[in-house]
C-alpha cells in the first residue's frame, strides 16, 4: 500500500488540488503534528496522527482527537523527530510500499534540514528509496550508491542533484550538463540541470546519498 | 562597509519593510539575477547587479540595465552559481566586511541548496563567519571549527544547529537541550532547541561546517 503524509509546513507550498485527491484516495493517510489538523479541517481524516501537538490549542488537539483512530503521542524530548517516527511507523507498522510526504518544505529552515537529512542516518537508510517530498515547485526523491535512472516528470523543466554527504564516482549521463566521476567530501548541489528532449538522465555514485530534486518555476516567473 | 544582498527566491518570503529599510541604507546593495529586477521594480539601484538573467524577459534586463553602473554578466555554463560570484564580487572587489544574503530560501530548493551548501566549498570557507542568510521567518549563520557564542536575537524562539558536514565534538551548552562531544559521519539538523532564558548559547566543535539557524513560528501558528 502506498501512504501520503502531511506534516506541519506552509499551507501555500502544498500543490494545488491537494486535499480534493485525497478524498478519493484509497492510500493511507498520515498525519504528523499541525499537519494532522489541516487534514481533519479539510474534512479529511487521518489513518495515523503522530506528534507531541505542542504548537496546537487543547480544542485543535481535541479536534484530531475526535476523529482518528491511532494516534501516537511524541515525547518533546527525544532521540527521533515527529517526522522521523512518522516514517517508522508508516513503513515497520503499515507496511508501506512508498510514501509522499507533504508540508516538509519551507517555513522553519531546521525543520527543512530534518527531513532532508533524515535518510542520511543509518537506521534510516532502508526508507530512502521509498520516499518522496513534495511541494508546489518540487519533487525530491533519495538514492542510494548504484546506478539510477531518473525519468522527467511533466511541467518540471529543472534537475537538481545534490549529494547530501560525501560521495564517489558521481557521474550523471544524459542530462544537459553531464559529470563524470566527481568526488566530493562535503554536500554539494549541483542545480539547474535540465532533461534533454525528454530523455531519461542515468546517475550514478559508489558511496554516499544523493537526492534529486525536480523543480520547475512558477508561472508568474516563468519565460514565455 | 557592509552589504545586502537580493537574490530571486519568492518575494514573498522577504522580511517585511525590507524594501523601505533599504532606501535609508547606505550599505553595498547587491542584486542577483531576478532579485536585481526585484530591487529596480521597487526604486532600488542595485551598486552592482550579478547573474546570466536568462529567467528575465528582454524588456525586464533593460531595465536593470538602465540603472545599474556595474553590470557582470555570468555563464549558464559555469563552475560557480550566480550567488556565488556575488559572494566573491562582494568580498574580494567590494572589500565588505559582512553581507547579508535575502531571497535564498525557498522557491527552488536546487537553488536553496546552492546557497547553504556554498560555503563549504574550500575557497568559499573565509567568507562562511561574514554571510548571513535571512528570510521571514530564519536567520541563518555558518560556523568554522572553535568555540562560538549565539546570542539570542528578540523574536526568533528556536535554535537550530546543522552540521552541514560531517562534524568531530560538537557541543552545544547553555540551550535547552545541551549536546556534548557528538560526532557525525552525515549533516543533521539538531532542530527545535530553544534559549533559556535569554542567556548565550555556547557551541564547539573541532571539525566541519555547522549552520546556526534561529527561527520563529509565524504569527498565525504561534502558540498563545
Amino acid at each position: 500500500m502506498k501512504g501520503i503524509s502531511l506534516l506541519g509546513g506552509p499551507l501555500e507550498l502544498i500543490p494545488e488540488g491537494f486535499f480534493e485527491e485525497q478524498k478519493n484516495n484509497n492510500q493511507l493517510l498520515l498525519g504528523v503534528d499541525r499537519g494532522s489538523l489541516f487534514l481533519v479541517e479539510k474534512g479529511l481524516i487521518p489513518d495515523l496522527a503522530i506528534g507531541d501537538f505542542d504548537s496546537l490549542k487543547k480544542e485543535e488537539l481535541v479536534k484530531i482527537e475526535k476523529v482518528v483512530k491511532d494516534i501516537r503521542y511524541s515525547n518533546p524530548v527525544k532521540d527521533l523527530t515527529d517526522s522521523e517516527l512518522m516514517i517508522k511507523s508508516a513503513f515497520e507498522n503499515y507496511h508501506l510500499t512508498s510514501l509522499e510526504v507533504y508540508g516538509a518544505t519551507g517555513g522553519r529552515l531546521d525543520h527543512f534540514l530534518v527531513n532532508l537529512f533524515t535518510f542520511l542516518k543509518p537506521e534510516f537508510q532502508v526508507y530512502a528509496p521509498k520516499v518522496t517530498l513534495i511541494d508546489r515547485q518540487n519533487i525530491i526523491k533519495f538514492f542510494l550508491p548504484g546506478k539510477h535512472y531518473i525519468k522527467p516528470v511533466e511541467g518540471y523543466k529543472y534537475l537538481g542533484i545534490v549529494n547530501l554527504t560525501d560521495v564517489e564516482n558521481l557521474s550523471i549521463q544524459g542530462a544537459k550538463y553531464p559529470l563524470k566521476d566527481y568526488n566530493s567530501t562535503y554536500p554539494i548541489s549541483f542545480a539547474s540541470n535540465e532533461f534533454v528532449a525528454g530523455k531519461t538522465v542515468e546517475i550514478y555514485f559508489e558511496k554516499g546519498t544523493v537526492a534529486v530534486i525536480y523543480s520547475k518555476d512558477l508561472d508568474r516567473f516563468a519565460n514565455i
